[in-house]
């Protein structure tokens, strides 16, 4: 009978560059093939588009798979489960050297798609295959794939069951637990608790959040919060600039939706905003309708100019920029750079945290210095996770109630948190929970 | 024509035991005579009820208000804005020395009323006068104190209006701009506009939250989180237990109805949960209707004991206990004293932040390492705050636009964020936004 | 050929109750016994001293050594590595159920000596045999025990070499790397590399501060920044109290040899003061001259009153109390319960930090706090940590160069940071550095 | 009888571009002219050097000195207390508006002249009057300036008495309170005492630490811990790198003394090292002997590249770049940028904190990750802070004894923790302790 072994190949020493290989006797599942942007943004000047995987390699930006060379088996499939950069952006970097479908859901495999046509430095032939949640793929005559639908701050998010002859593997990695999402339905509870009774062999999934108490609220909270910012106000007069994840759908539409409450014209403004909410038309995530959308440089600059012509309060720009990237619309607004003054009083949504890298600390610092330094008002993480709380794991353990865990998706302290949840629920370091590191191989008892 | 001053007496220097003096020629108004908390635990083995003045002065637990002997004029009103202990907490020790009314909103004067009763130390004669927002009260012949409707985490909470010859004084302690309050109607923005427009002469204010960003979330938002943590779950048969604050009524309520979606019987335990939920009822803000409340020791025992027999799944205790306090209900069944077992998988859902004093932090530290140790699964911080952000501050002083600011209700450096939120608004430290401290006349110019 | 094991009992998930249990075919050694204090402060009124171990092992106080039941072998000695509570705490709970001697460094046992006597529920008869560092003691034909001389921050502490015929195992909690302690010598580090060149089969070794960058500072430096606050200072004629680590007979003397320079006689108060000191005079670290020492509460009160009335400028109280212990002499003064009243300016000087718990948190809170509204000025942490930081980790592992290390005395975030410097060393998780759990046996392959 | 004002220009809202007006009469002396350097960061590509004034005053990055144009009274002088950048930064760029002479310390005149010199926007022509500490200026019939010795973390700091008719006001920007100094002697205590018993009017002193418990330790500590680092340890073969401020001779010639107990020879790199160094050489604290200093790039390269080829355990190069400055030495080398190379177990020793700014924390970041990933060993915080603590405040406080204090150099909150050690001192806020903002003058009763 085949064996079963765990590759750690990215992602499990640190938040970023996932990547992890399921091999099943000669066969290889590839899951997730992420970049790491932290480890890009140190080093100036790094353009990863025209960068050669050796090198970005060598950066720690993507995952380090030359260690699937020592292990025995090919690679038959890549499975991507869902569209962030992390779990999809060393594709066009890595995915040409197996020749393999690469599976993800129609949301997700539409960017993958934009990935590798955008890729300046190789070319990745990978048939990109998309695949609804709750529907399979058959990889090889023993080996299948299945795509269950959850939730996370992009739509189309799926674990992946990985169903073998010797029992199923699901990658869980990233999700919430979200009974009440705002678009989609909520994660298929019901499939989940059929595959913890049909029995799983392992679970892979991610410690993010591990170390956080309670359970992630739901993202109609952050819903209910960006209406009570936007609308629960007695200034109603001033310019309103909003700021959030371009690929966050869901939160897009809420802002927009509150919007249409305020009586302003939403426009989405950046070359992200753009891409995502394309994708997002494309795969019915969003209507094809006459919302104004301005991805170039150019048509920013004309919009920003037409809405502060016609007057600011009858608009509601939504833009680029929540983590202060250099270049994007919002710092580009905070520096005076286009014709969108701040004025005093105007008040700027951050709907997003600060993700806690130090450039990213710093590039909003910088930002909200400038802002603030023009008179806006400032209106901080108006936001929810995106990724399950230490009760939300708890809850998926038990649900799954697999022979095996593995935390990936982390690093040492998020792995911790994530153990010490296990060990309530009954499982015991190196037995039936085991922590591995990039570059290693686990193989199942 | 008489002079005008603010006499800081009591919270101008730390969160706690608030008091303030307005001087009219020779007419004072006293503002709230509140108990500081923190400074009684410090000290074990401190019985306040039982506790002279003087003591309680000694060490800083009440406020100073001898420096009013060396105040010219004589105490005609004592107003209190809401009833929370730090601003209630010290009329059963202060209020006697001045042949004056207290005035409060209906709940409020209820409490005070219910303070005074179990004073041990001495007798409180002064006429306990209710007073509606939005009504007025004629002090003298040119003195008239106004109720003004806000929201804070307790119901009925007011602003002072205090009408002059020379202006109008206008005390805001303690509030939040919440737009789509859960129970009661929101501020009173109409009255709050047209006083700016009438020119109001100095608004004396908290700072609890000026240093942090944006807007307060409304309390609708604690109500959909406490739902999301009770509702939105895949594991609802274990036990659950929520612990809020007992003055807390809007959410308590929020609690109970939420309870009835899980189909759950909600029962209220806690001396201070009676305490509180009797005064809601018979201030018309609760429903005299069948809910299960437990007062007393013996009461509270036999219910739980009930509890466990007939079915932790069926009911939804609500108790007390949020910051860990030894004796509170959730301290005693962390310590195993009830019939009430934790057991594996309970929850235990705090709908309440933990108050930043280190007491409390190791309270609440040992009370949570206790229910863990037994099983307890932990949902913290299910709550959102009762007190205006920095936009809230920034909205109201706009909406007031008042000729001086007196930052009061808090320390140097929760003042020191007011100040430069006033300072964005146009106002200058010294000429007319003032810091005083405790024991500190300002004569307004 | 016998097989050895490595078994964690306690201190592995916590700072706290140490104990491993090192098998070698049939023969079992264990490496100290200790108290987790913190979860003996968490309940109430627990008197550690007439408590039975199975009520102290349920409450996470002490190791929960029942595990040894299922272990193959029998305990043939039980070494403690030095005296601090988390390293002998237990040893009058536990050690009776094992027929084999407890081998310790004279000062460690006197002091075990002097908790068996102590013990009021259960008589301990075990042998206590005293072996300075750099002697070896035969436990069995084929097992012997050495101690290797290191430092921390109580003297006489050191390593433990477990030579059997299957290697050495080095036993290394706790200690610090310092090259010019002001007690006793340097560690001994050419016994250490000599050890590291016959080859040492596993080190087990604390973690407490791994992720402390750096390395920890020579007590030297703790001696300077006693004696820059003592003497650096204008003021010289206020009373200056010291609080310190009763245990820390090194920082005791440089304050001693501190309050010579400024011309005060010093003072020890406090009964843990008394028994370190008279401890460290049986054991030859320091003189049995005429230094006043006093331990009972009256002698103190008696001490204090004195040194009142002859002029507090002429001695330096060094006393209990750092962490603001109920009932220790410090927090006894800062209640004005002794004739030593704090005046404005009085100085008190913490050559220790706080220890973070939230129950010395608080305490320590309450403590200052009253010291603050008596008018003292606070110096706070004049003190260098007792624990190996990241770089001295490092060194001692490049030092031993082990087979294999085991992380011990720590919880999973410090072994986090331990294992990540084991790596940059070149070691893998779970080949060559194991992370255990209490109650589980790591076989050495 | 002239009045006495002081006009707040900058750094009494922030850390950095300090500037002080004190106007007697008609007469105006002005105390330091400082940058601030953040404000500068944020901006990318600012080219301080050839920017105007109005430019960098509208970033706030130079003190906006157009109140002056307000104020009643010529500037007689200029007088420039030490020589950081948030002292003497502006003085290119402002300096030339008032015909005054630049009166400083030889080491700070010196710094003086070069800032006029390297200044490309416009002339400055004032003369720079160099005095030495205990000597006295006569600035006109009327006022004398007198400079007295004290320390900070750099040399030849003074603070600065300005002898008036109406009194005597002391600026006393910034300094630490060392008794033991490692260069220079400590403080003048007997000249402060004297101005106390002479009665100082107004006392103008920073308040940057005023909020850190105890005393700031000796440099003499700095020195012990750079030996410990350095001499300390058993690995004593690798390459070993240290970055301190090039403008804190007392500590670079510490490093320097270590560097031979080492046995290794000291080579001082970087443009601003070699600035301070020579700086230091010409005025006496350093000797000019043949000490290895490069200053431009090509040197330093050629340094680097000799120091390998001849062996990194026969140097110890002491280089810019302790904040992670794009372009210092130190992140050329951690960018690989230069022929040294870092290999596992190099040692980089930071004989500095991180200046707790965002831009900077993400600096050190980018460049602690780059050395970590070359196999780098981090010795972080060896050091020592050159600012006053709390209980040094309360010294000088006392010490001085002045009728008026005024914060300066610091924000709301540094100012909020010194405004309490006044009052425990017996001051009282806007009587005889004043928060004044910048902009403001404040007219001494």
């Amino acid at each position: 009978m085949p064996d079963i072994s765990i590759v750690a190949i990215g992602g499990y020493n640190e938040i970023g560059r996932n990547m992890t290989a399921i091999r099943i006797g000669k066969d290889i599942v590839v899951m997730d093939m992420g970049l790491r942007l932290d480890r890009v943004q140190i080093h100036e000047d790094t353009d990863v588009e025209s960068m050669p995987a050796s090198d970005l390699i060598a950066m720690g930006a993507i995952p380090d798979d030359r260690i699937l060379e020592g292990v025995d088996g090919r690679v038959r499939a890549i499975a991507c489960t869902h569209g962030h950069l992390d779990h999809i952006g060393a594709i066009s970097k890595l995915a040409h050297k197996y020749r393999a479908p690469i599976i993800a859901t129609p949301f997700t495999a539409d960017l993958i798609a934009q990935e590798i046509k955008s890729e300046r430095c190789g070319a990745v032939n990978n048939p990109v295959v998309p695949l609804d949640p709750g529907k399979r793929y058959l990889i090889t005559q023993d080996l299948e794939l299945e795509f269950i639908r959850v939730q996370h701050s992009i739509v189309d998010a799926a674990f992946a069951a990985l169903h073998t002859r010797e029992g199923t593997i699901l990658y869980a990695n990233d999700f919430k637990i979200d009974r009440t999402p705002t678009l989609g339905e909520a994660p298929d509870f019901a499939r989940l608790r059929a595959l913890g009774r049909e029995g799983v062999r392992a679970l892979i999934t991610e410690t993010t959040n591990a170390g956080v108490s309670g359970k992630t609220p739901s993202e109609q909270i952050a819903k209910d919060l960006v209406k009570d910012v936007l609308v629960g106000t007695e200034e109603t007069r001033s310019g309103v600039l909003v700021t959030t994840f371009s690929s966050h759908i869901a939160r897009i539409r809420s802002i927009i939706e509150a919007s249409q409450k305020m009586g302003r014209v939403p426009v989405l403004l950046g070359r992200s905003m753009e891409k995502y909410w394309h994708t997002a038309t494309r795969t019915g995530y969003a209507e094809k309708n006459g919302l104004w959308v301005c991805g170039r440089r150019k048509n920013i600059d004309r919009a920003l100019k037409r809405i502060v012509s016609e007057g600011k309060d009858r608009y509601l720009p939504i833009m680029t920029g929540h983590q202060g990237e250099p270049g994007a619309t919002l710092s580009r607004v905070s520096n005076g750079d286009t014709d969108y003054l701040i004025e005093s009083g105007d008040k700027v949504i951050f709907s997003a945290g600060v993700i806690p890298q130090p450039l990213n600390v710093s590039n909003r610092h910088a930002m909200e210095t400038k802002l603030k330094m023009r008179g806006a008002r400032i209106y901080d993480n108006v936001h929810v996770s995106g990724h399950a709380c230490r009760e939300d794991h708890w809850e998926l353990l038990r649900m799954i109630n697999p022979e095996h865990v593995i935390p990936s998706h982390g690093n040492l302290i998020t792995h911790g948190h994530y153990l010490r949840i296990a060990e309530e629920t009954g499982y015991s370091l190196g037995s039936n929970i085991h922590l591995i590191r990039n570059g290693q191989e686990l193989v199942l008892g």
